[in-house]
């Protein structure tokens, strides 16, 4: 397993990877001293490693960094940035200069990489999801017929992280022989040593066990790494890790395998000191200032529409099911929509798609942090994936919802099961914090149906959308409120009930529009008119639009959400309203203010304060 | 490995737990009809192996379920419940009848585990915790010198989190012998077979792999069951895992192995014929109503007041390293206190108390996951932990903090290198959603110190206050506000500068309190006068309090944090001002609004709209 057949590598091969990894060493370490920030020793132990996948392993073009042609890498550890940025320049995608504006305002080269950087797919920095990502890459390039390789360069750190082991598992199961993993094993964290030190065979059986081909090597030895890198290449079935013994620090005798030095720039006399152990140093010119970020992000193609919702008048049916309605009739338009599976698809309706087209779902099980990172690689490959789980799961892969974030991701994400609405399974299976959760997803945006035609229409928006698109459905089924032809335009809202009299606005959504047009009833028969508001888009909020209803009944507001009161429905609302200078007359917020409980949904809608009963009684205090 | 020594056990035993493996089945489908839903499938795979650990391998007291001198048991795939509430019953925690009440609003045995059932320690539900959470158990029990053990059972769909592997090699890490792992094989997921189906040999590869203690039994087989428990009992420095091939609806012919049965309760008709197969049917009397639900909760047991801080008036300090302080100073009055780390403890400073305290900080590694659902078994043991790692991390266990507080938890967690302000780092180390994350999580208390005084005397009262709390701890070094004496209750503000002019309230918290400092200082130059508040409290928030302040100031606003603009300070604010009705006149919001860039934390600050200047811009846009 350990074999180093080094006379199999030709000299001038391994003077070249030699060379290269002498260089990034040099590259990173300046660039890092400069920053006066960074982790130049976690680059060091990976210099031959990335020499050997940047120059003799990756079919890599630096005219076209993120051709989906070429092959793919991933930096899962991504805190040594610097080595990536330095391979990259040394390939030729920008000048080695532009390594030494590192972690500066006005550079694309920020302290971890992000897909602004030419040959970057996505951020890396929260550590332990590469794998997932790469995973995803190495999927997208098989469903789009390339024979593009993907290489995921992880830190033994981050295997500590559960991420790591759910993304081999899904490649082991995917037979995903385009992905190659290569653990950098330096033993050193950042506080302390690691769990498992230099113990390679423990990484080694753990890749094995999950069904991976694996090899341990000496890290430090370039023809090793090349022998182990092209042995990869011929594995067929399965992917393969290749496990790295290597020093952290290594090439610098004062801070090699050195513990203290984790995220640590040298001195620039300490940089003089290093650099005298590295043979000739090349004159590095001044950076010019042009910047080299990526000019333009995927966008997700353009399709024809999808088949128009048909529903009769009053039709029930659940915002879940008309999911994967949307999704059926979007596969058949647009042959980029998948689907991502932790087995719930008989729940989330993920299913109608499979049924319709087996091999566009892909089944991640139970493993949600995988889902999503793998949706960030599908997506740089130009598919277009729907993740869908309940909704308090997706609270599982919040980091990695944030790092998709950071990567620009053109990522959608249905969250079923929604609030207290779902009844008896209890408080465990009740997505309550969900949209707090994407809201503050810079740019996301937060979409939230209440029939049948609007979860059809918004999913298609999503579909369509650049960005993290986020979907919140039901369970219940509910009567249709709009008609087949109604269009749902985003940021939007729908006014389905209104007056010249109105004594209130009461914005609602999802099974809360439905508590809000049974009070409107209630209430009319009391003779007094409400305007109902469909939140239907929570974010991005058209807050001008909003405050003209408010404005139009006094300032008397009820917002009603089945989500926990922070960070939501009415929490939007406020923000967009406050925005604008809307002024409140009088504001009730309807929410579950405590941990809710099993029980019948329409029992939980009352006891938790959104039926209609208490959009009546609230709207009854108004005067 | 599968050897199963029948022989070996009496058949006393065996006849005794054949029977209430017998009855566990009978109670969990009566209890499932009578609910019209649930999982009775999921329940009749494991009746063996609970039997075989509630009535023959557990020290269990029905008279005191929770006493810590008793053996744990967690049971991880929290949607079996019903048989855990049989379990209770027929061990005596409460009378069978109780059973039947399984999913109604008025009961305490809901539809997933949750404290409120006497002899459960933590809710489960959100699948994957639940051995991290017997790891927690089983390290408190450590710490409290109890030989309790601890038991933990796992579905197989639920080994796909990742989770299950951080929780397994901390265990090993921690050489908690005192720890068994049992694993109900069914190999049916919800909505399809498992990725490993039957195959136990790959489950027990991945538990050997992480050092544990292996075996592969028949989980039909109570000989082979009981013998396994024995056996686990007597193995010394590691974990035992039990992996059991087991079959979903086992015992019923007609469920027994199918699939489309997962979460279906039997009709009354089924049920019927599932009886018929059962042998006799036990009368089962009708439940009279009564409660069994836990009366109170543990909640943290009281300690002398720590040392007081002690800062030179205008030292400069980071909040991030007073909270060491402060826990250091928190060790030496509460042994109960320990910190949870996942290799950043240099950065959260977490090793001031190990320094103080070795063997009081647990090294979770980079595993977020593990470390925060650990706390939680850890809270349940009495203990006081306290979760460190940056802000951002933390988004890695929202999952893990949202079942946390459904466990009604005793938890604290600390989040550092909040918001723009850390600086070159970039986007992917910045926790910018946080407050947002833990304000939507119910009756949790939010805590955002800005000096070094508030940071101990905050991380005091997290230490004191049942439930969870979340501190907010920042990376700049700022000079002291207050002085040493100076209290902060909870919930509370300071109102730092004020006079009877004040053309405005600016809000804010942390480094933003700097920066409004910064702005009164300018703004007074220029003859302008602000009320500064500083919201150390964001949750609980006194609306009313707040209210007074604006309304001083005729309504004119400024909220100002370093957390984007959804669910942070500003929305508690606005929240918290429209429950009371205070009017506003005029409102400005300033957050950073789109993803960070690396930089100088004073040029990010800046940068994305929150530094002193532009307070002062929009303060003087007021008239």
């Amino acid at each position: 397993m350990t074999a180093t057949p080094q006379g199999a590598v030709l000299s001038a091969t391994l003077e070249k990877i030699r060379e290269k990894a002498r260089l990034l060493r040099i590259y990173s370490m300046c660039a890092t001293t400069a920053a006066g920030s960074g982790h130049p020793t976690s680059c060091l132990s990976a210099a031959e490693l990335m020499a050997a996948i940047f120059f003799q392993a990756m079919k890599f073009d630096p005219a076209n960094p993120n051709s989906p042609a070429g092959d793919r890498f991933v930096l899962s550890k991504g805190h040594a940035a610097p080595i990536l940025y330095a391979a990259l320049a040394e390939a030729g995608a920008f000048p080695v200069s532009r390594v030494m504006t590192l972690r500066q305002f006005s550079s694309e080269l920020e302290g971890h990489p992000t897909p602004l950087v030419p040959g970057v797919d996505a951020a890396t920095g929260s550590l332990g999801q590469g794998l997932s990502v790469g995973a995803g890459l190495a999927l997208g390039a098989r469903a789009n017929k390339s024979s593009a390789r993907v290489y995921v360069l992880l830190g033994d750190g981050e295997m500590a992280e559960g991420q790591v082991w759910e993304a081999a598992a899904f490649a082991a199961h995917y037979q995903l022989d385009n992905l190659t993993a290569v653990a950098d094993v330096n033993a050193l964290g950042q506080s302390e040593r690691t769990m498992y030190r230099h113990d390679t065979e423990v990484y080694r059986e753990k890749f094995a066990a999950q069904g991976w081909e694996t090899e341990v090597i000496d890290g430090h030895d370039a023809a090793a790494v090349i022998a182990a890198l092209e042995r990869a290449r011929s594995v067929s079935g399965r992917p393969q890790a290749i496990i790295a013994r290597t020093e952290k620090g290594h090439g610098v005798s004062f801070v090699a395998d050195k513990e203290g030095w984790h995220g640590k720039a040298l001195s620039k006399e300490e940089l003089q000191r290093a650099l005298a152990e590295m043979g000739p140093i090349p004159e590095i010119p001044k950076d010019d200032g042009k910047s080299y970020a990526r000019k333009s992000l995927p966008v997700p193609a353009d399709f024809p529409p999808p088949a128009a919702p048909d529903y009769q008048p009053g039709q029930g049916v659940a915002t879940r099911e008309a999911y994967g309605t949307a999704l059926k009739k979007l596969g058949a338009v647009n042959p980029k929509v998948v689907a991502l599976d932790g087995d719930v698809k008989n729940s989330t309706f993920a299913e109608t798609l499979e049924k319709a087209y087996p091999d566009r779902l892909y089944q991640g099980y139970i493993a949600e942090q995988n889902l999503v990172s793998v949706g960030v690689g599908l997506a740089a490959q130009g598919l277009v994936p729907f993740v869908a789980t309940f909704a308090c799961f997706l609270s599982r892969a919040y980091d990695q919802v944030r790092m998709a974030a950071i990567s620009r991701s053109n990522l959608n994400l249905c969250g079923s099961h929604c609030g207290v609405s779902i009844g008896e399974d209890g408080p465990s299976q009740m997505g309550l914090e969900d949209l707090a959760m994407f809201r503050a997803v810079p740019g996301a945006t937060v979409l939230y149906p209440s029939d049948g035609v609007s979860a059809e229409r918004l999913t298609e928006a999503a579909a369509r959308r650049p960005g993290i698109c986020y979907l919140r459905t039901s369970r219940p089924k509910k009567p249709a409120v709009y008609s087949n032809d109604e269009k749902f335009p985003v940021p939007g809202f729908k006014v389905p009930r209104q007056s010249g009299n109105d004594r209130a606005t009461v914005i609602a959504a999802g099974v809360t529009l439905h508590e809000a047009l049974q009070a409107y009833e209630e209430l009319k028969a009391k003779g007094i008119a409400i305007r109902v508001v469909d939140l239907y888009c929570v974010k991005p909020l058209d807050g001008a639009a909003l405050g003209e209803q408010v404005r139009a009944t006094g300032g008397r507001l009820v917002m009603v959400e089945d989500h926990y009161p922070e960070g939501g429905l009415g929490e939007a609302v406020l923000s967009a309203l406050a925005a604008r200078g809307t002024a409140l007359a009088a504001v009730r917020h309807l929410a579950p203010h405590r941990v809710p409980h099993s029980g019948k949904p329409e029992e939980l809608l009352d006891a938790f304060g959104i039926s209609a009963r208490h959009i009546v009684a609230a709207v009854e205090q108004f005067q």
